[in-house]
């Protein structure tokens, strides 16, 4: 009963802790050409194949009906069509507090930080690598805001030696986080003994946690058409242990894919279901995500673009095939800019508006991300959370309550004449509107005769206040204790290699 | 013949100048609530009224049924719904060059710049009253980029005395630009002076000018139910000469409007449909356009907010009852930020991709507008800019060619490799992707070895190039020749006065 404590509840006028998408799907794409895609991507991985370099993956793929050549595994249809039944439509994520499970299935809406990032900046201390105390200051970041659903790995702790690195990242998030939790797919050996850690810090036996997903990782292929050893072993122990598999081709229109969006998306979707059928081959039900993760490249210096048009183009059509092979699905949103600026603000705002579009279960990098991903900005982080939040309290819907439609307001207040104090007003002024977080409301000279500030530095204080005001939420604690002696076990033992 | 010549062609990727909306609209509302946010609006016409303080407007609409007490005028529902039978579906927004001539309907995409603001700022010369200079170069900065489809006023040329300011406007626009006309209704003399000197400009009869707007304006009510006198007599005066009026009441929840949005909703579509009840009594099928412009006020302070949840409810539910009457509409987006940083282009960019979620055939404000609209800034316009040119490129659509749906690329490429050089890229290579205006894609070295300039700051140097090379386009010198004369007679008898 470790995971069902009491905890002191938030004072916050919106829920965003549970969020459902209030607008219809929106396509960019014919139902014949997603059918089409389908069929090409089908095509892709029967004729084509998709090379795969770990030989137990072969192997297993292989047994169960596919061909292989070298290193080159090509799916029969019937195999792929088999994984889209028995992937799960619907699942439980959980969290290390069960008020932050999250389910998952079309029409939920989630978003997640920052993954991947080397890199950490704020205004304060500048431009660095990432180390253990960005990281775990990114984490608690993370836990502040109800509109992050589930943890992401990032910055990269850079300081922590790789055999020990997992070890700290597990640690962290337990000392300082209750949502699902996020882990790298670095080898069996590293997996392994974090999957044994959060079965310590929950306090549940391995049959408890093979039966729902309490971690998850990203699986990204290396396009085109090809899966590389951690990836594939990765896709293997997550699915026999029960554990979530995110299955994303990071597909480049015009460099690891092809210019066009409609042959960005076929390349993705065949990369996806080879991912999602060896997971599937693994261990049949094992929990998978569908992802897209698309944008195109600058083709004068092939630098990669975010916010683009066809990064948006790319987000509505990986919703069309994710729907039409009914799995939940993840999206991203993300910035290109260097820093935290307009054209950061922009990009991420018109990538996370494209997932609304587009109806992602699941958005990545929708907060902190810079450089195309290469740092994690702290500022920028808090300015892209006002931006989530917005678009959380708009997917509460309007009220159209009678007491919400009345005409009574209108009938009370005489031409000209103001609202600031009809009962209705009354009734709802300290609830109905979103509350800025970073936003300032002030006129000019309020705002001028303040410094002048632009939101961007305003962000400063507020991370700042978040971090120095940190608790860990209940049960942080207990669930470290619980962990510890195999924790100090572990690190004593050298930890477990990365598997390159 | 005078409005047809020749032109050069521009060279540019993307052709913004004619938009269509790529998605389909969104809903908010339940189709049931619309249609009774329509009965209310139509019960708070016939049984509260509107506010119409221009004897002559009561008068005419006396005399065609509504029931007139005092400055009180109550609309039967068949005088309103007669009004939405005459009002015309499409037509077209004429230009003085008539390749940038616009088709008015459900389904069109249109982008204006900033409208009403008293101030300029630029990071050259700083925060000032608008002035002449100011808003030649706001006309000029709008004809520079073929994303912006008609004209708008602002910053206001506050050193141009009032008497004369209308002449200066036109003059200005006539001068500079080839694209639809915008001037403000403030009173029957300056109007009906602007309306000759569009005629002698173009080189048009009286009756050429009646059959097609060859010039809008907006019509704010004053919310709530209030209809001042230069409203009402630019309603009767636009509609006579068949010229556009965009009819927005601008209904801040909380504020001018009922907390909610199905109230702040009802009382807007109520006003609208007043002023568009006027137009059409004043004069059978002339030009009219739904407007909508909802948001919320701040509730400590009772400052307006842009970008918010409420702002985006209010557009897509204005979109609905728009496409509930059938007729074409307006909207907005806009910044509350008092300086161009993350916070202003954040709230720009989710107005304008709720304007894509609610079809909105024509939205204002989406380029400069600061401080929700005291002030348009040159920075911001160049930022705002590339997000509108991201959402025109998007709005193209993805090609579904069978060349762009070709599995020869994804064939052609080893797993592993790159796309760079298919065929299909090398085809594409030059127009596939959008091509970023302020944007700065390269790496962070490169970035901070050029100076680490943020995208606001790097907006200067575009603004100034684009009017250090102004030159207005051809047709324009021949249009001001034209007009010339009767210009000069009209300064000379010193204008005319506004109307209070």
């Amino acid at each position: 009963m470790a995971r069902r404590q009491r905890k002191i509840p938030m004072v916050r006028k919106t829920n965003y802790g549970q969020l459902h998408h209030a607008l219809g799907p929106q396509s960019v794409l014919s139902e014949d050409n997603v059918a089409q895609i389908h069929e090409n991507a089908l095509h892709v991985l029967q004729e084509l194949g998709i090379s795969i370099l770990l030989p137990e993956a072969r192997e297993l793929l292989k047994s169960a009906g596919a061909q292989v050549q070298d290193h080159m595994v090509h799916f029969p249809r019937d195999m792929v069509e088999n994984a889209l039944q028995t992937a799960p439509k619907r699942y439980t994520m959980r969290a290390p507090d069960p008020d932050k499970d999250q389910e998952i299935y079309l029409g939920r809406q989630l978003f997640a930080s920052s993954g991947g990032c080397p890199n950490a900046y704020d205004r304060i201390r500048g431009r660095r690598p990432g180390d253990l105390e960005s990281y775990r200051e990114a984490i608690q970041l993370q836990q502040s805001f109800d509109i992050i659903h589930k943890l992401s790995p990032a910055p990269e702790p850079q300081d922590v030696p790789n055999h020990l690195r997992h070890l700290a990242m597990v640690e962290t998030q337990i000392a300082n986080a209750d949502k699902a939790l996020a882990i790298y797919a670095r080898g069996r050996a590293q997996v392994y003994q974090m999957f044994e850690l959060i079965q310590s810090a929950l306090g549940i036996s391995e049959d408890e946690f093979r039966a729902n997903p309490y971690c998850s990782t990203v699986i990204n292929t290396n396009s085109p058409r090809l899966i590389d050893n951690p990836m594939a072993q990765g896709l293997i122990d997550f699915a026999r242990a029960g554990q979530l598999t995110i299955v994303t081709p990071f597909c480049l229109a015009g460099a690891m894919a092809p210019i066009t969006v409609a042959g960005a998306l076929t390349l993705q979707h065949a990369e996806a279901l080879a991912g999602i059928t060896l997971a599937q081959t693994a261990s049949a039900g094992a929990p998978v995500m569908y992802g897209g993760f698309g944008s195109n490249v600058d083709m004068k210096s092939g630098a990669p673009a975010f916010g683009t048009p066809t990064h948006m183009q790319m987000t509505l059509g990986s919703g069309q095939l994710a729907r039409h092979i009914g799995l939940p699905w993840r999206s991203a949103a993300g910035a290109a800019s260097n820093t935290h600026d307009m054209q950061a603000a922009s990009e991420n705002t018109m990538a996370i508006m494209a997932t609304a579009m587009a109806q992602a279960t699941l958005t990545l990098h929708t907060a902190g991300w810079l450089e195309g991903g290469l740092t994690f900005g702290y500022e920028k982080f808090i300015n892209d959370i006002e931006v989530l939040q917005i678009l959380g309290h708009f997917s509460k819907g309007v009220d159209q309550s009678a007491a919400a439609m009345s005409l009574d307001p209108i009938t009370e207040v005489m031409p000209g004449g103001h609202f600031f104090e009809t009962g209705q007003t009354m009734e709802r002024y300290g609830s109905e509107f979103y509350d800025p977080l970073v936003a300032d409301l002030s006129n000019f000279g309020t705002w001028e005769a303040a410094g002048s500030i632009p939101s961007q530095e305003r962000a400063t204080s507020l991370w700042q206040a978040r971090l120095t005001e940190f608790t860990p939420p209940s049960g942080c604690a207990e669930r470290l204790g619980r962990m510890a002696a195999r924790l100090a076990q572990m690190r004593e033992a050298r930890g477990a290699p990365i598997l390159d």
